[in-house]
């Protein structure tokens, strides 16, 4: 046997030098040795330090060195679903299936599709009995092969090994034991919403939120003196865009209240759209996001007439898409006016099998992407606004095809387009392999947004950075190997791809 | 000289344990120096025992033992195109340019492309003259280079040495050489049908079969004690739900015929396909395959009035599509009622040539493939069967695009939904490997349907699930050089390919 | 120091045996040494010799050899857009703003996206004043950061050190030093169109021209003892054929001027096109160069009276899309008649950008792709003219995912159909690789065009030829190394496609 150790390795994050990365590697392969040889009864959780590097050399130097460059800097996360009212108020997670499986539908989408029902893992209720938690975790245990390959594979590996020391591979043997281990580690003052943030050193994080929302979760965070993390709010006005919903009328009632503007007329309403805005702007917001059945951008001749035959309750579907549309213009113009940065991600059938929906909710893992179109749908938009200074216009899509035919070619000419990090669906390393290749070619670095994580999980947000950084490492050694960039160049481009242009895209310094 | 080879390298297919797969690449070695040292006067033919594996270490080597440990199972078909009546004849094959040429389009539209014309390959007629056959099998050898890099040059290289033992390259030198050789074996027993399916170790073999088809060949196989593969129909009954088709009234006419019961009206329709699928399912059936121009399934709000006009010759072209789609939700609710896996293969612009279909008829090697749709099309099939115990739905396409942006997402929720193998003009290597990339990083390796060959030349099935075998060993060898599964996960992986999913998905043990 | 290096390395292009290689290589490794070790001061510009192979052996090595059989082989530019004035009268080039940057749109617009205005680079002006040249350099050279990763910044540091022999990297310190070396250079007799076109070693060499052109510059061209390259203009009726234009009429008023035909009727306006066409063969021109909105091909039945309404102005614009979906089958009949290959490349949306349009006009960067679709477009054109003897059709597209799924399934058929090289947004490596993949595994290798520039930027046509022979190179090593060609058929195939594969598809030898 090669190696003498004597201990065992710890389960943490690597260490954050040279010496610290040998350690990891020879822990990694004594770890493995030690299952190989019998002294371990069951298979080990020992994700690699090179893991998702590219495989042979001379690739994998130039990448290690890459990522080593950018692994513990500070994670901006400038999009996610991350619930604020848990963050202010540091409520301690319970159990790992409230932490890693109920609020994440990448998890639970795999495991129903391999024949799990949704109720046993506690889909779209709140906190379960804890005899139903570890039977809900049992079941992801017994079920891990089901993930094998895919990115949740990734990230819960990360989380438990990284996050909570765990060193067994999840099975149904091994379940138990892991669950308590981390229940256990969960009720220290450790592993609270406030730790974690520092642990995982994130720098910025945008939650995601209604416009008529108070934000006191925003006001109570931003006086919270333990926390040092940027937590900012993004302005989600789809519903109130979408006037053939049956409760717009109600939900832009709301907004007047909120705004303190009578919305009864469309100036109103559109007053009381750039009245939130700005409250959202003063609790720190820097995007409005937005997420519709397609991505086109058309003026309405008569928007004020359609603004009131749907508070009339009558306007048609054809109508109301107008109107959408039309609202989409005006979205655009107004982060021209307040510098709001315009993220939008279109075309997903959203709840695509009913009765799932009808039982668990929205957000249950089947909304499925559809195909999109950019190019025709933004010209009157860009028209209008492509090129005014300070507009910023962050576009994705999880319809792959769309990054190198429009979304790159957009971000080439536009100075106020972006190509936003692929995402969903597209969150896998091969997509997004495919996607730094088109978009780069095409676009240069430069139109990147840097990554966008996107996740209702908050434990999985460094894991999802880390795998974007590791991801990066390798494409960009691969350009320095094929003689198509310096490394200097490389290493550069790898640290502004997760600090200055982040920054810069979404005027987090603004 | 490195080597010293006193006898020649058998063209067999390699042995089948590391000591074999040794001698094997020893006398690739030595076949190829024998070549460049000048002792054979033409190119040899001598397909690499590591063909199509990753190049480069460490990849190569974990790709071979994962090769390794599947080459020789037993293969599973459960979907193509051989004639049951050879198999159940065991008629022997003539000539090459019967085996090789003449049935598979394949072949013969890159021989057109480049210049050939189909009458000279035989095509769409029967047994050709001696002189004939030879002089076709002639202009493949002469025109090799039409099919270099392609998956055609695959398959033939592997059939002409595994199967035949040739070892020179197809010219217009070695033409008649190559000719005689495979003539003379095919009158031998050891080439006809049955010991084919023997050597090729093929377990099970699914036909594709007409749903007034009596059946007699596969009655015929069921109880030759010389046939050990199990050898079963598919119910195919794409002509008989297109109620626009100008033999449509007489094929419905036939069917009630076949199924004794009178299709006059929409309820004795709908009563003799199931008859048929019971029957079907007697011979052993196990899936229902459909193609068609889209995938859109929608019922019908009077179906029944649809079938009386289109019998009465009155249907118009929209009423006959809304009828068809209205059938492929028909078909999926009597997979849930009989259990016959539902295979789905649409959007084909089938016979682009009228001249082409005209003088040679279908299957000459125009048909096209267009892009489909999947997400919205079969909304409406899967909120009422998406979750319906034992309904197993296999998706597949010619529109690589599909497979991230709408099957494995389908396939990630859906416990019905299959991800099928990538076919047709997608069976080539870089398709396939970007499907396995897209689908199992989104959706699993569980979701994948395992390889299916789609054939009509019976002799390259072998090839073709070889092929499918090194391209998933060169995949997950990848996954584990990238640190992303274990080994031991991957051999699992690759074993339950062509094992344990194929059985599973297609019901094989049902 | 491993290296013992007295004289400096020249910025010449690469020596053309295996010792000038092995020297390059050297050279290469010197001066990034004195780089290193502090002996240069600023960051050095020195494209590797092996730049864009494959990184890894086994696979280099294949490459370097298959690269090095035809890095200097002549050049075939069977379609681009380099003026044949500048070329016929052998006009000297001013600044290396006025050679690189103000004609290349592919660089302007990377720049105007990362916030330099247009009118900064003189974009759409004649020539600047030398200031103002002097101060569009710098921008570029300021933000070299800009076209990292991009072929924009292959193809300008090949141009720089291949034909001006720079060996610093482009930064705002290197910007003027640049700009004088090159301006020096520029005043000498060496780099004039004619001298450059020895230089480059261009054998063939097609522009494209407008069917009125008198096509004077190329009569001069043809019997100038000064210049050996052969240059022919190609036909490009685009403005002819759309009816719906403003101009529409005026200009077929000029076409029959130019023909010496009575346009007045259709009778007369497909006589005029048929008599240039003529012409254009006449002077050497060997194809007839098409893009429109889409690729639809589909005779009217009533051509006359809809050229009747245009010339009355009153067709609406769904009858001028019908006559223009009519004359593009008229296109291919004449090509049938004639012999002049016809090329297509529909689906960008041109000028996207109005404010740009207006201030800059076209060409300015704004182009942006759409989708598009050929299968059932060309079903009617191909159903007529797609087995017609002699008849080539080459077909081009932006959108990456109709190569696998229509052009090369219909290629892989039609003896008439090719497939065009991938170009404008897609000629970047990773978007060749997959053309590369995708055509040449479903068409085989003869299908193929050969590679086109389509340049507007003169002195980049070796850079992008030499481009696309390093990514032949390291396509065919991929596949020799996973055992799927031998090497002697990949070094045919390689030499083929940049000699007799262009020639046989161009008809240049006709």
């Amino acid at each position: 046997m090669m190696f003498s150790i004597t201990a065992p390795c710890p389960g943490e994050r690597p260490a954050r030098n040279d010496a610290g990365q040998q350690m990891a590697t020879l822990c990694h392969a004594a770890t493995t040795i030690r299952t190989l040889s019998g002294m371990a009864t069951d298979p080990v959780l020992n994700p690699h330090p090179d893991r998702l590097l590219p495989a042979a050399e001379p690739a994998r130097s130039v990448a290690r060195r890459l990522y080593r460059a950018v692994r513990d800097l500070p994670i901006i996360s400038p999009h996610g679903h991350v619930d604020p009212r848990v963050l202010a108020e540091n409520i301690p997670f319970t159990d790992p299936t409230a932490l890693f499986l109920q609020p994440d539908h990448y998890v639970t989408r795999l495991l129903h599709a391999g024949g799990v029902p949704l109720d046993a893992l506690g889909v779209g209720r709140g906190p379960l009995p804890a005899a139903q938690a570890r039977a809900a975790w049992r079941l992801l245990c017994a079920n891990w092969h089901l993930v094998a390959g895919t990115p949740v594979r990734y990230w819960l590996e990360s989380e438990l090994a990284d996050v909570f020391g765990i060193t067994r591979r999840p099975t149904a043997a091994s379940a138990d034991d892991i669950y308590d281990q981390i229940t256990a580690q969960l009720a220290g003052a450790g592993h609270r919403p406030h730790a974690l943030l520092d642990r995982f050193r994130i720098a910025f994080l945008a939650t995601t939120d209604d416009p008529a929302d108070s934000l006191a979760a925003h006001a109570a965070l931003a006086v919270d003196p333990a926390v040092t993390t940027r937590i900012v709010p993004t302005f989600r006005p789809d519903r109130y865009l979408e006037a053939g919903r049956r409760d717009w009328a109600e939900a832009v009632d709301q907004l007047g209240v909120a705004a303190g503007i009578d919305t009864g007329s469309y100036p109103g309403f559109l007053a009381a759209l750039e009245q939130r805005r700005q409250v959202f702007r003063a609790h720190g917001a820097v995007s409005a996001d937005h997420s519709h059945a397609d991505a086109i951008a058309v003026p309405a001749d008569d928007p004020a007439g359609l603004y009131r035959r749907a508070r009339a309750g009558q306007i048609t579907p054809a109508e109301a898409t107008a109107f959408r549309r039309h609202m989409i213009c005006e979205m655009a113009r107004m982060s021209c006016d307040d510098g709001l940065v315009m993220t939008l991600h279109p075309a997903i059938h959203r709840n695509h099998h009913p009765g799932t929906l009808a039982a668990f909710g929205p957000d249950s893992g089947h909304d499925i992407p559809t195909t999109v179109e950019f190019t025709r749908a933004l010209q009157p938009l860009l028209a209008r606004y492509g090129t005014h200074p300070g507009f910023h216009l962050v576009l994705f899509t999880t319809d792959a095809t769309v990054y190198s035919r429009e979304i790159a070619p957009l971000a080439g000419f536009y100075p106020s387009v972006y190509a936003g990090a692929p995402w969903w669906f597209l969150d896998n390393p091969s997509a997004i392999r495919s996607y730094q290749q088109a978009v780069t070619e095409i676009a240069g670095f430069s139109r990147l947004s840097g990554f966008i994580d996107d996740t209702r999980a908050f434990c999985s947000i460094p894991a999802r950075h880390d795998m974007a950084r590791r991801l990066d490492a390798g494409h960009l050694a691969e350009l320095v190997t094929a003689h198509r960039l310096d490394e200097d160049e490389a290493l550069d481009i790898a640290t502004g791809l997760v600090t200055t242009q982040p920054t810069r895209v979404f005027k987090i310094d603004g």
